[in-house]
């Protein structure tokens, strides 16, 4: 008997999480020396915890291209590394200010907010050396491509742009249009969405086209990712979730289901899973985990 | 009549600050976008100040091996992003909290925390991101040198963990050694100046040797600066060094002029600025500007 496409996909989704999750602790720093705070606080924020889903989409589009285990996990590494340093400055009292994150205390609050920046800051640095390290790839050509992709995808026309748009959003609270944001969402959750779907195809040096494929199947499914998020923020209980809810609704903040309405937003999710899907045809049944995922992004609880 | 080394020493800094200045104003991001706002803090605290000494450093080092200007000058350019970076979050108010910086508001009191925050981010990406792009050296195993090294100098071993460090012993008030501070002061400011020294050595793929030559160099002068900025902590004025002074004596922290006392740790900088100058040997007269350079360090009254 078959498995049925949902279990293959949590036990897919599964096995990344185990997998980055045991090459992210051997590659972040440890020891007993004096400045031992900020790798705990490094260690405390990055691992045991989060659904890794930039790592999965990091394995399943390597598999595509015959990639080896270890240049994809360490990839996934680098972008999950990216990903929590960008949560902790997030949570920051002069960000969002938020007390929780994955069900335990934000980082700031378990250490303080100085080690908290610097964590941040130090696994955006240890990002950057686990890419070009000789491990990741045999071809240099290759570490440049991926340095130089998640640098963009994390940068002031990327990520933190994005960020530097949604504080402005907030503070204005002004009239925003679904234009304006998903411009922001692209910016700010999309680019390292996008870096993970193509990291694979960076990595096996995979033509242009499959490159662009995974790019437009990064584009749609990091936006009905991100509706379903604002779904959530409404529908979700902080005990299911694991960080505050309801926060966009209380700050008034525009999101795609304020502009939307509830129905209207779960629709288009639903559609851009299914357009999502559509980019992946050129692969046939071997994409056939990432075509889950589309359906794993919309029914997500958490 | 020939020009004093002091007066060579001056019109190359000046000329190495004014060219990188350029570099950088032409890397950064720019352009009348939403986000734009932490484009123009990044461009706030990376511009229009400092001695760049750091991009002095790579400049001479370059002149060695004879690389190119436009390589010697993105590499510069990369190694004062994130030295602007680490400013504008350590002068942060969960940091040092510090309202001057080069004779200007700081970048959080000039816009706010959160931008801050953002564009000290933004600013290590874009560090990451230049040097990975090909303009910086036609060989990409130069590339992924260039990156690997800055992300070990920037991360949790480097300069953040000696961050980490230094927050630490002022909270703890504790007594320290001379070897405790000089280990953080190897970390905290040691660890960029060394990638400077060396980076013209990678870009020119200069042997073993004479790499580590310069890291020696960079070793003794690294902690020469570092005694004088203890020193002008002291003794300087605010208005000379356009940040605040005393603040070190003010907090009760240990420096090595608070253990050695003035005299003493004038003379060690001294020494080991000679120490520096010594290991310049296997180059002859083409590393004269490097030799002044151990000068002006021990000299400068900013």
């Amino acid at each position: 008997m078959p498995l049925s496409s949902h279990r293959q996909f949590d036990i897919a989704l599964g096995f990344a999480a185990e997998s980055v999750e045991r090459t992210m602790d051997r590659l972040l720093p440890s020891g007993a020396v004096g400045e031992a705070r900020v790798f705990e606080a490094m260690r405390y924020s990055s691992l045991g915890g989060g659904k890794r889903l930039r790592a999965f989409f990091v394995l399943a589009g390597a598999t595509l291209f015959k990639v080896g285990t270890q240049p994809a996990l360490r990839t996934a590494s680098a972008i999950e590394f990216v990903h929590a340093y960008s949560l902790i400055h997030d949570d920051l009292p002069a960000m969002d200010d938020d007390d929780l994150r994955r069900g335990k205390p934000t980082c700031h609050k378990q250490f303080d907010e100085a080690t908290a920046i610097l964590a941040g800051d130090a696994l955006q640095a240890l990002a950057f050396e686990v890419l070009a390290h000789e491990d990741t790839h045999g071809d240099p050509a290759v570490r440049t491509a991926l340095v130089s992709e998640l640098a963009k995808a994390a940068g002031a026309r990327g990520m933190v742009g994005g960020q530097m748009l949604d504080l402005l959003a907030e503070q204005e609270n002004s009239d925003q249009t679904i234009g304006a944001i998903t411009h922001l969402q692209r910016l700010k959750t999309g680019a390292l969405i996008s870096f993970s779907c193509t990291a694979g195809a960076i990595l096996g040096k995979a033509s242009d086209p499959m490159r662009m494929a995974l790019a437009g199947y990064a584009h749609d499914l990091g936006l009905a990712f991100q509706i379903v998020d604002d779904l959530l923020d409404i529908e979700g209980s902080a005990e299911e979730l694991g960080k505050a809810t309801g926060k966009d609704e209380a700050a008034g903040k525009a999101t795609f289901v304020s502009i939307l309405g509830v129905e209207r937003a779960r629709a288009q999710a639903g559609m851009l899973a299914r357009q999502a899907a559509a980019h992946l045809e050129p692969f046939g049944e071997a994409a056939d985990l990432l075509r889950q995922a589309t359906e794993f992004v919309v029914a997500r609880r958490t």
